[in-house]
């Protein structure tokens, strides 16, 4: 039994989670110092200057660098790279002693060793692992509610890792492993990233709404001031904006769905799923969420400045305009079925695309997510994915209706904005078609369940294929 | 003191971890090896043919199944069950050893017995653990950031399970213990499991929609064309669908309200709380939340329908016809006070209740209900729920006004379709003001509180009470 | 090796996780029984009347008290704290044994000592951990899917409170050490808490509503009485309101960034990061997430309300009376470029400001904010939210124009509505601009680096300061 470990020998003794020593009284020295405390450590500060304690958490004691480290098997060494030096004369002190290295770096490739390793040849004869660096002491400090609660730890000695991992577990804190002390440089640039997984996706969003702003502008906007010397450029605010939103929405959405296609007829032409996908491709595939949530970020602009339409005094205006005149010259608005039904089949269409988006977007927070199983979140993800790009596309054709037939929707030769957005949802949508037709469908069916083309088994792969997730 | 076991005697040895065998090389059995590499475990792959690795990851070992047992306590079995037959033979080597069952089919009820327990006669020698089988190959790949890392275990034999769970944190995966190895057929279900509490709820909303847009296309549609000759189905797209998403979304969150107050009049009824409820009655209240959310879905589509309406052509070339025609008669457009103050009112009352709506569905997600305490959840979902269910009703009732005394409004002798959809609130919100009146009140406080009334204490029950959520 | 451990001993023994008593069975006591059970717990009831065990789990023994405390080292005491009288006479057994307080109490401050800690002047001579009462039955029957599983857990014996962090994590709970027994009336307190944090925000937004709504009804409804006899009181559901929302949202979101701006004032002032801020503007900075999801909340309703407007019947009828006066008047409505440009720009800078605050809103989701690194939640959080406030300020002011420069505006001597909302912004914005000037950044970021004015290193401070988030 668990509990028969209680042993009740020492009863009344308050701190018996042993001596933790920290080396620095920076912030992080701080608010660590204050944690350890309160889940019942022995805290001992090691200080160039023992008698400055006053910003110390109350309770902690303040020893020199030397005296601390004879105290305790396990020191946090919360001090700056920079400053590392004054632990080489303390070597003999730490010898066999677990530091834990909890350096952050300014920029990336700011040093070419990890601060980790660099430490481990300072003081060859202790054991360094690399821990606590993605948490901050905000977060220490607010006991972790809104913050980020992983630690992240890696080193070569297990034993010493597993007393950090039972530290941060009794801090309340998660404990990932991640390896040994060469994966140190790659955790200290963790706290350094900004948004790596996003970076991809936000440049082709950004280039797209350029090209596509500056297609409609050259369209609209410059043509009207060319051809008929009207100036129109008012419309930029949001009619422009509102064509470019949903055709780079529209865009981003069928490039969400276009790798994972890919991927099956390479499949289907290697006959094996144990090959390796082109590295282009993998990257494409990491990013699909980041790129559809982007894609409906752009939708949800589309719906606001949608919406907003008949607020805006240029629809007023030109809204009276047209009134005044038929009733002026006594003529009639006569009702047009076909118009009717169009314009509410497009407007439904968008508008269930756009609920159908909403829900792929919701489930792909993390905590929903996690709720998730395999099966559940690649249900979602490829089948209402597949629909909502299907309700979307729908309502562009039915946007432009007969446009595409009219010779005056093609404004110097080039055609109208919605055309060009539709190339690449007409690309996914049939490849998919095609796809999923009874045939093709049971031979990447049987590939995915692990089935290879006699003659690929003896083909040496280097890497594992990722999973098809959509 | 933790560290204190962080003895210093094996220094430098990379891997402390110990050995685990994995018998095949599937996707999951090389992601998993991966993974247990990475947090400095020794990993041997047990294969039929050892002397083709080269899919597996680096640093991994290759023998044969009969060697590999030899060399760990723990084996995880990452082979499908048909192939479970090899294991027979090796069942003298597999004596004592811990086997981790990670097996799943394709289907439910795919074989009589859950696969681990046909392990388990398998080798009778060995101890099983079902493990692991919840999570996928993936969610092992990706580090487990976007997927569930939540490692369901069941066995017979603690100290087994306790050295899978062990495995299981030192992957960074959350480990949770669901008894003993009769849960394995329930565990091998889970991944198979397609949102199955939503099934109740998503059928009701999908069998009310029907039934709702027939009631209003019979009315609509069929009415103009039977009575009037006219074709009007142009209405299907936008109108209609406007008219029957609301009704199924205020049927469907009075529905989330009504087996509380069921719940509340059985309990004073049988004058206990520790009295079972019906079998109906329990499954439909664990399906509330699932209900809220669908509810919430057909008001956020009502909400997009209504925000379309003055962007639709019909509804521009109505208005331009009785403008025009008003003008024409030279007639005037009286402003009407008490029709402002409806109009107004009703808007108001809709998008505060939509907007109260909006955040409950907020508070249902699991990372906020999760930083909830129970006071502050029940507060949300039950005040501010039936708060939310009150202004619908009001805004439903406002909208239609005094069309009830209209005879006709009673098309083929039907009431309208807003008239239908508030049967089920209005019996709710009686009821509810019926249980808060003080009397009622305090008696049901009373008894949720513990007490019984004399005479029921002596009864036997069989199935402790669900609580009350709501 | 961690399954080394799995001594294979004792084999077919089904129970290996030890014995633990529960002394009481009411909900929680058998909700906390059934999970120990399938866990894999021996669970043994101490009860005032053995032989009355119908509504107990499955496989549970009922002993009286005295005989359970005996079986088990661990009890958990699931009885009122009225109750506690019977365990006096209990001491004797009870000696040595680790009592596990869950108690909660009806209101804060019910009683002046903490339950757990009178639990601990009541039977000494045993270890009292207080732990488990942030947990509900509810979540403990549901398996905890949807529910707080964080178990908070205090005691002065560390080796007590290792044996319930161990079962804690066997029933699939996250377990956090929050420090001595003193800290038991803190926990008792939590389950009793009702969204503490949002108080303060609470109020502000309610006293703001109230202020600005009651000054737009003076100035437009009370007015438009007292000096043209007009009653237009029906503006107060939606175009009031629609007056009243954004500005509350306004005022709220530029004071999240305020405190911050405040903190970099008396940090340069002070010349250091280490001199404590006052009280107020702590409590100020600590809530500034709540204020910040109040103002959104306001902000979505602006939106709702404002989508609405082309469905109001007041404003059809205004627009009909408008157009049909020109006409009839002969009149044209000519176009204003100007006007366009404005309106346009309005209702752009409204929207964009809109969809940011709502990715705002998303990124402090708690499972979101938790994926992101320090660095990437404050690049959010700061930028994307000063940039969110300069498009909202610009916003409101394209929004008035001209209108400040109108005499006919100040009714009754008091400036237009908006015009108060831009006053906290405009002086938010300013003050911002002024710190990213170059040479103060340049200091503030040195201050926050840690550096200090020479002259204040030796001052004493007795708190640490709170590291500014945004």
């Amino acid at each position: 039994m668990k509990s028969d470990s209680v042993a009740m020998t020492a009863l009344g003794s308050l701190s018996k989670q042993g001596v933790v020593c920290i080396f620095g009284t920076g912030d992080f020295g701080r608010s660590l110092g204050l944690r350890l405390l309160q889940a019942g450590y022995e805290v001992i500060y090691g200080s160039r200057d023992p008698t400055n304690s006053t910003l110390l958490p109350k309770g902690a004691k303040v020893l020199t660098h030397q005296e601390a480290a004879q105290k305790a098997k396990l020191i946090f060494v919360a001090v700056h790279r920079e400053h590392y030096g004054f632990l080489t004369a303390l070597a003999p002190a730490l010898e066999g002693k677990v530091l834990v290295d909890i350096s952050n770096n300014l920029r990336r490739g700011q040093y070419p060793q990890a601060n980790a390793e660099f430490l481990s040849t300072l003081v060859p004869g202790a054991v360094v692992v690399k821990a606590f660096n993605t948490i901050s002491a905000w977060a220490l400090q607010s006991g972790g509610l809104d913050a980020n609660r992983q630690v992240l730890i890696c080193g070569d000695n297990a034993e010493a890792k597993q007393g950090v991992v039972d530290i941060a577990h009794s801090l309340g804190l998660n404990a990932l492993d991640r390896g040994s002390l060469r994966a140190a440089s790659e955790l200290e640039d963790i706290p350094l990233q900004l948004f790596p997984m996003w970076r991809l996706p936000f440049r082709i969003a950004v280039g797209l709404l350029a090209a596509f702003f500056f297609y409609v502008l050259i369209r609209d906007v410059i043509y009207a001031s060319a051809t008929e010397g009207k100036d129109i450029s008012f419309r930029i605010m949001v009619s422009l904006a509102n064509k470019a939103f949903p055709m780079v929405s529209l865009v981003m959405l069928s490039l969400c769905y276009l790798p994972g296609i890919m991927a099956a007829f390479l499949q289907l032409y290697n006959g094996t799923k144990y090959k390796r996908f082109p590295d282009w491709l993998d990257r494409w595939m990491l990013c699909r969420k980041q790129m559809g949530l982007l894609a409906l970020a752009f939708a949800f602009l589309h719906v606001l400045y949608t919406f907003a339409i008949p607020i805006r005094y240029y629809v007023f205006q030109r809204r009276f305009t047209f009134t005044a005149t038929l009733i002026k010259e006594n003529k009639t608005y006569e009702f047009d079925n076909v118009m009717a039904w169009r314009s509410d089949s497009y407007l439904a269409m968008g508008m269930l695309g756009f609920a159908f988006f909403v829900l792929l977007g919701i489930t792909s927070l993390p905590s929903v997510s996690n709720s998730l199983n395999w099966r559940e979140f690649s249900c979602i993800q490829s089948k209402l994915g597949h629909l909502t790009l299907l309700l979307c596309t729908a309502h562009a054709i039915l946007y432009g209706w007969d446009k595409f037939v009219k010779p005056s929707a093609y404004k110097w030769w080039t055609p109208p904005g919605y055309m060009l957005s539709l190339v690449v949802p007409f690309l996914v949508l049939s490849l998919k078609l095609f796809l999923i037709t009874p045939c093709l469908d049971r031979k990447i069916t049987r590939i995915r369940q692990g089935w290879e083309r006699p003659g690929n088994a003896g083909k040496p792969n280097t890497k594992s294929s990722q999973p098809l997730i959509l």
